[in-house]
């Protein structure tokens, strides 16, 4: 029974949270150099179509919305308060959002418990009065939060507007947030929901996680982790999160001079970095280095199968991308597995006389459309390979685009040679995407220019391919993949 | 005076290569699809002043020159002849060339060395022939060669146009050197010479690592790869070149797969992984891991000062980048020294009462001018410390564009606003490019957004900044310049 009425509450503040009716940003301002102005702007220009309420005191309108002097005259109860005063007002503030009967409080402004120990009292104080009023809070020193469906709300610090896809972030960083966002913009791929968490003085990582493990949205998360208040709960919940949806992780602090940064930055008390590698391994946590990589990662995973195991295909349109991928694969663990007699039989059949027998396949710089396809479906088909990385389309229609470009008349042949390029090139990129899907194993891409491909951005935005600009990312965001089913296969025994 | 007869020698045929009076191409061909097109056509449109002589039997002009039925029928001897031809014909094509007194032949076509045992012998009957007839040869198997200076040549296959720039490059394998020219692109840095040396029958890197070493345009030598024909003299020559001019290779074939990779594309024969490293090391070589980073670390050895040391500054526009920054330049081998009590009592003075009192220094979101050259100038001066990394500048400048680009009408403040920060991080921009200069001390920037800066082109493309999209890059770009520092040290004794 008092479960259920934690459960009921619980979604009854994530509902007030993600998908607000009403919003109010205490400490609106019309200063367009204040994070009280461009908070509410950035709400504004995101489309939310809920209520919106400025506090300012001192002003009657801000952006074309009636202020009010404090939230207490707004005329209903608000869902979320995104709160941008000062640290030492923040008790009043949070008394007032009690009695306007709001729900849950995003505290922007930093000043608290990452500074000194009074700022870690005022921090306490504000987390037990807003609990004494049934209220929730996120932050302080964060950026903000952003829930792409069904809200639109984009109540955070930085002008980013990501679309809605599959990725959900908890990060107790909001730099880290917003390159995080950045990262995904320069991949084509959307995000659910976006929580800059800072201090946790209330709500933390594991509450936020609990929430995107049963978010449909949701389909991938991604953290970025400083430290943790309570370690066991943490790993308790990761056990949950990773046995649903694959979760990835950065986490700062893994050197002596990142756990002091790091204790500075939020409060947070980094562990020792071995330990917490090894329990995030048996708990289904993909670590990634970086943001990038976590992000690649995610992308893989948000439009690929999983391999059923570390056997990898590789067909290059290019000698020397296959040689690195052959050093990046193994060093990253995958199996360059070796062609068996059948199969390069195979391949004898319809490669050119001078093809290089082996894995990678090397398409060297004459390929033709169904060579490359034969090149790829053999993997695909053959118990022996679980997926295959595909290194260098985008050339060619990228050459197309420069010979169209500079056609001067149609005599020159130009504009239909690279027509034909751009076209032809489409055509394999677009069959690739369904022998993928006919055989239920992963197809990374790697090209510089893999963008130029024709129809890329739209097999990106419907999550049918997962394209790298560059070999280590793709090999990389590979092993994610790789991680992922090792870990299922071990705790669901298949 | 025999030693004086080689060095005339090889300087004529180097002149004839980088910087040819004439080019003829053999193989020439009017079909947009073809690399007998291509070729000719990246010449042409790259700008090559001298004399282009296309060589086709079947044709009378092509792209508006005079085609000729064989370079016999040319009416003087040329410089350089890219050779296009199937690899059967060769034999007879360089006998040609010696009649009209070719210096130097590109041989791009495949199917030699690399393939079996009856290409390796049409190879050496080639280089053979073209010794005896006083001729040298790149390739083959190669994708060609690009001389930004004094020439404007670019004889290569991809339709890159790269600016002429410090970087020198020679590399086993033509899609590594494409890969590498979209890096250097992509950062706004530009390129003396670039070699695709294939199989290397006859010029081996070896070769070009001397004419790179001293030619006056090339700064930082950079190059790719996969095995040595003469180990002994590879690491002669390294040496007398890492004593004039940073040396940078990625060496593919380090693990088993790599190894047969490797062998199957250019024939090379690569060596234990260990050994190797062991032996760049003690010569000078720096080694990267990927093309991305061999770029990175040379665009800031071609615009910074050295380091004298490993201990690092890092000032962060935002915490998160700061503590991941303090874990990167560990890993990097790299001391985040802390700050003296003076430097602290200093930034005291400076800095909002918050600030957190250590090195990565987080100037939060609301820095000033004032207080991040302040800061940045506090660690240049101090002997404490060899070199800064900034982190997050950009992002100001970035929001600013989005302000001004939204304002509806003057009232709002935001078209003022946003000037007024984009302005404000051009001067920063600006002064931090004069304190790198003051001080001679390395200044690396990280940021997401940071072309975003006003005056960032002129800045890269003028070589004062060196500047990476993200934290990860320019870390691994300043450890290059600590290992080019202790390898000076080491050798200089100082």
């Amino acid at each position: 029974m008092e479960g259920d009425s934690i459960s009921r509450k619980k979604a009854s503040f994530w509902k007030a949270l993600f998908t607000p009716q009403s919003v109010a940003l205490v400490g609106a301002s019309k200063d367009a150099k204040k994070w009280g102005f461009n908070l509410l702007f950035n709400i504004v220009k995101g489309g939310y179509p809920g209520r919106i309420y400025p506090i300012n005191p001192k002003e009657s309108e801000i952006l074309g919305f009636k202020a009010y002097p404090s939230i207490v005259q707004v005329p209903e109860p608000v869902d979320t308060a995104i709160l941008v005063v000062p640290s030492s007002d923040m008790p009043k503030i949070i008394q007032e959002c009690g009695r306007n009967g709001t729900k849950v409080g995003v505290v922007i402004t930093a000043g608290f418990g990452e500074v000194d120990r009074k700022g870690k009292n005022v921090e306490e104080e504000m987390v037990a009065l807003a609990r004494s009023l049934g209220m929730r809070l996120v932050g302080p020193n964060c950026q903000g939060i952003v829930s792409t469906w069904n809200s639109s709300l984009y109540a955070h610090m930085p002008p980013q507007f990501p679309p809605t896809g599959p990725l959900g972030v908890v990060s107790q960083s909001g730099n880290l947030a917003t390159s995080l966002i950045e990262a995904g913009r320069q991949l084509g791929i959307g995000f659910s929901r976006i929580i800059s968490s800072g201090n946790e003085a209330d709500l933390q990582t594991p509450d936020f996680l609990e929430f995107l493990t049963e978010d449909p949205k949701t389909e991938v998360i991604l953290s970025y982790l400083e430290g943790l208040k309570d370690g066991r709960k943490f790993f308790q919940t990761a056990r949950k999160v990773s046995a649903k949806k694959p979760f990835l992780m950065v986490k700062a602090g893994q050197t002596e001079a990142g756990v002091k940064a790091a204790f500075s930055h939020t409060g947070a008390l980094a562990g020792s970095a071995g330990l917490f590698s090894g329990l995030c391994r048996q708990r289904g946590i993909i670590q990634a280095e970086t943001i990038e990589e976590m992000v690649d990662m995610a992308a893989a995973l948000a439009a690929q199968p999983l391999p059923r195991g570390r056997r990898v295909g590789v067909v290059t349109l290019g000698g020397g991308w296959g040689v690195l991928a052959a050093d990046f694969c193994s060093q990253a663990g995958l199996i360059v597995e070796a062609l068996n007699p059948r199969m390069i039989r195979e391949l004898d059949g319809v490669l050119p006389p001078w093809w290089n027998r082996m894995n990678p396949v090397d398409m060297v710089t004459g390929y033709r459309k169904g060579d490359l396809l034969t090149s790829m479906e053999l993997f695909l088909k053959s118990n022996r390979f679980d997926g295959v990385l595909l290194l260098g389309l985008g050339w060619r229609a990228w050459r197309g685009g420069f010979l169209k470009s500079w056609s001067v008349t149609a005599e020159d042949g130009m504009e239909a040679a690279g027509q034909d390029w751009i076209e032809e090139e489409g055509r394999i990129f677009a069959d690739l995407q369904e022998l993928g899907c006919k055989y239920d194993k992963p197809i990374l891409l790697a090209s510089d220019v893999i963008q130029h491909t024709p129809g890329y951005e739209m097999a990106v935005r419907q999550r049918r391919v997962a394209a790298y600009s560059s070999l280590p990312r793709a090999v990389r965001a590979y092993r994610g993949l790789v991680e992922r089913y090792e870990f299922l296969k071990r705790v669901r025994g298949k």
